[in-house]
């Protein structure tokens, strides 16, 4: 947009409101609220009781179409759907993940929001926030380190070496730490074997911290990590090596969430950032636990499209929170629809395709497969759904009709926001019907029980999720799950890793992919976090560096400001 | 000491002041004042420029006779003298370095002083504190991501892979990650190659972060960092590869000091935790620019005995700060000088052996060839010494007087300081004696210019402070002393990386060995930090956790309170 500012500008000129007036008027008191920094602060979580007898809000979940390599909006959706409420005269708390260092020095965009929907000060957003990422990092690796250690003094826990699970993690895209060999040198330095890092945000600690409801909750889960097998195929835990007092230890101040604001000061609790594929990408428990009292909406992010995000969101988060949603928000723009024609192929950091920008309602029907699946993977958990249309400049008025018609067609409401050029006053509408939906009588469920087996859920899944014709696993995958179900892990829900591109496991397919079949090559199991996750697909849980990096240019300028970061 | 409290229950009964009234004291306004968390905040930098016009405080640097494995209570001292100065009517500044969070789940005491002598927080001061060493261990990491995407993307500029220098670092005690190889999988997962881990302190991160006076600096030494040569013998540095903004990104808001107090409330400026042997084991730059302004006086703790901390204090921290020190503490126990008469053998973790306790004054004096050599080590820089005899309760009052026999005979005042039992009021002597000490006119001078060739530095500091005859230089050092020197890195000071347990390279010589030669056996160069580091004896730079490491004890009681961490 000429002459449009940028996200920088926009939030540099923001006035921003001390946090302690915020935290007030979530009905939390100053001294439960801690200071990090000048507009940072942490709400301690003895908030969770003394807010309990307040009313409970409405709690509304953002989740999307199946997103392009571009994004659709979502984080912006949500903050301009957020700061929207105060225009309709109502109070809201947004809650959303914290941001991944690594793939900002990468080639991502900001995830703090735009435009006029934005969560300030992003700058330490995008960095170290209050540090709770670190302390995952250095927990996580505790454990690797006491893991090693307990080889190196005689292994007598008789851990199988070919088969331990627990790897190390960095915050940081670094594509040469995926596989190496650890334990080289001398005989002090160490046994010798093969093993890798994951970022942080992959770490079964970042999954953990996000789905504690407490800190006592929070030790025993992190005490119940399998970290390796012995060689006669038993499960050895972080407790049994004696590695979760010192995570817990570690990770204790960061179970408190953290407080930003939005530009129109919203309030915004930040906290936990886990993977979207191989964990359930969803913030963390305790904050929405605040945030359920503190208001009259708690809207929160679910990560990528809703077979994704919002699935887990419904049957982990909600299972491990005891929440009850009210409402889902599924965010779509015209050009994602467009893409789920089929016709046209986007590539981070390319233009658009000429052929997208035009005017072609039909197209938007075509790829608006996509949407409707969507909208019926929310219905599928008995809550209503809202599809917010994020309009950009290049849109056409019959495209959003298209939209439009599409949700009426499958009895979902809808509105065009314009959150990202007005701000909340752009996303009134959609406040107004998600205000009306989460009114509506609904009837939240889970869509299986944990008491079945571990290959019917993923069926269940697969099936009514995903449109799947059945599932397939590889020998190694059915052996595993065997495994998990003799060692009593069966009753946990699944968490199946696959492209975020597509409902199906083929990010080449677009719409709503029917007469596949979705193919299990393993499975793993976060036993501390509390879910199994069959991998279908190759799925990167350390992310490299381009050619071109956000790294080589982002810098200081010669008075201090941070230069090219978004 | 039977029914004497331990260190955490006289630290959980400690009140502690507002830091923003600490703050005031020592002349710096509310607004450089960034709390973080409730008893801990960070000085922004600003007030080194708005504290220029007040009074320059007198600077004391504490140092110590060579120490056991045990410590002789140096940052204890240290926390004493600075709390007895208000009991002498004096306002002091403290100013230490930030404990390693690895070592702390390892075998390792507490690093907040200790008694009625703490810093506090002590659990934050032990743990993440405000991230800095988090923010180091992302920079030199980020660096290390695009020095590998610099080889997997074409390797521009013709590294040789057998010549890269630059590793990775993690706070945490992890052998098995001293040699590994990276690189592993498929093409797309990197570039394999041999390199390794050290511990956070020991990054070159760590010692530019130390040593910068103000961000700008701190900048453009990180674009000097060299990370491997070409194939031609030219040095890579941060800045070719396109690495360092990124890591001054990530480590801007660290270079602020962090502002904490003792049990009685004296300031205390912790920042930064460089290695003590590879590294030059001092505190921050930027916080002594702040203290030196914020009070009477400003103490300062050094690593190590006076031959290596204070050494390096003289000639490479105050070159690069600009400071003039008045006078230097040499603290030492009893115990200590015992042991080097090299009568006994202390042994981490074991009680002593019997035969050190007995009264044995003879035995003081033989030792006491150590104390008067870094009494010496001392004057040799043209400032005044202090002997702290930092009592126990098994000493005997001849032993003291030994001690102070020693220290006369060097013309050096001496007093007993009881501080970790009485607190402030066990030092009054002590601190009498340093202002004392610090009011004689001095003659502060560095041990060598400058633009002296290394060999000459480093013959210097082994004849001078180490008592060596001379030294000897393995084939590959002497090839890279050549190298450094045609590179135009000449001109740096010499940081010698030696074992802290004797003054001479030889850990088992006792007392002052004389008739030595001290062995390089390679020389290292950390060129944005600064200094030219030769390599003497077997520097370890990531340590390993023992048989029984504390995080096996470390954890979380059912109310979430720490247990354990000391």
């Amino acid at each position: 947009m000429a002459g449009f500012p940028t996200d920088l500008e926009i939030a540099k000129a923001a006035k921003l409101q001390p946090l302690g007036d915020i935290a007030a008027e979530m009905g939390i008191g100053q001294h439960l609220v801690t200071p990090y920094g000048r507009q940072v602060a942490k709400i301690e979580l003895a908030a969770i009781d003394e807010l309990a007898d307040r009313p409970r809000a409405k709690y509304i979940v953002v989740s999307a179409v199946t997103p392009t390599p571009l994004g659709e909006g979502k984080t912006t959706t949500t903050v301009g759907l957020g700061q929207a409420m105060r225009h309709i005269g109502k109070r809201a708390t947004i809650a959303i993940r914290q941001p991944s260092m690594g793939p900002t020095f990468g080639i991502k965009g900001g995830a703090a929001g735009g435009g006029y929907s934005q969560v300030v000060p992003m700058e330490q957003l995008n960095l170290h926030l209050t540090g709770d990422f670190h302390a995952v990092t250095a927990a996580h690796n505790m454990l690797s380190a006491v893991l090693d250690n307990h080889l190196f003094q005689g292994n007598e826990s008789e851990i199988d070496q070919h088969n331990i699970t627990w790897r190390r993690v960095l915050d940081v895209n670094d594509r040469a730490l995926r596989n190496v060999i650890v334990g080289l040198g001398s005989r002090l330095d160490g046994v010798p074997r093969q093993t890798g890092f994951d970022i942080t945000a992959a770490s079964e600690v970042m999954a953990i911290f996000a789905l504690a409801r407490s800190v006592p909750e929070m030790r025993e889960r992190l005490g119940r990590i399998v970290v390796a097998y012995t060689r006669d195929g038993k499960p050895v835990t972080a407790e049994d090596i004696g590695g979760a007092g010192a995570m817990a230890v570690i990770m204790r101040d960061a179970m408190a969430p953290n407080l930003l604001q939005t530009l129109e000061n919203t309030p915004v609790l930040v906290h936990a950032g886990p993977f979207g594929n191989i964990a359930h990408g969803n913030s963390s428990v305790v904050a929405d636990l605040i945030g359920i009292h503190s208001g009259d909406y708690l809207i929160t992010e679910a990560g990528f499209g809703a077979d994704m995000g919002a699935e887990r969101f419904f049957n982990i988060k909600c299972r491990a929170s005891g929440l009850t949603p009210d409402a889902a928000v599924v965010v779509t723009t015209v050009r994602a629809l467009k893409a789920h024609s089929g016709n046209h192929r986007i590539v981070a950091g390319r233009p658009l395709p000429e052929a997208l920008l035009a005017e072609n309602p039909d197209e938007v029907h075509i790829g608006g497969a996509n949407l409707r699946k969507q909208i019926e993977n929310i219905r599928l958990h008995g809550i209503p759904a809202v599809v917010a249309i994020n309009a950009f400049p290049d849109d056409h008025p019959s495209e959003h009709a298209a939209i439009a018609e599409i949700a009426e067609s499958m009895g979902a409401r809808s509105a065009v926001c314009t959150h990202f050029a007005d701000g909340g006053r752009g996303a009134t509408d959609l406040a107004r019907a998600v205000a009306e939906a989460a009114d509506e009588p609904s009837d939240f469920h889970f869509l299986y029980p944990e008491s079945a087996p571990l290959r019917e859920k993923i069926e269940i899944v697969a099936r009514e999720v995903y449109g799947a014709d059945g599932v397939d696993y590889d020998p190694p995958a059915a052996r595993q799950l065997d495994s998990y179900e003799r060692n009593g892990f069966g009753n946990l829900p699944v968490c199946i890793a696959k492209t975020h591109l597509s409902i199906s496991s083929d990010p080449s397919l677009k719409g709503a992919p029917t007469g596949w079949r979705l193919p299990v090559r393993e499975v793993r199991a976060s036993v501390g976090a509390g879910f199994i996750y069959p991998i279908c697909g190759d799925m990167r849980t350390m992310p490299g560096l381009g050619a071109h990096p956000a790294a080589h240019k982002i810098d200081l300028d010669a008075d201090g400001n941070i230069m090219n970061l978004s």
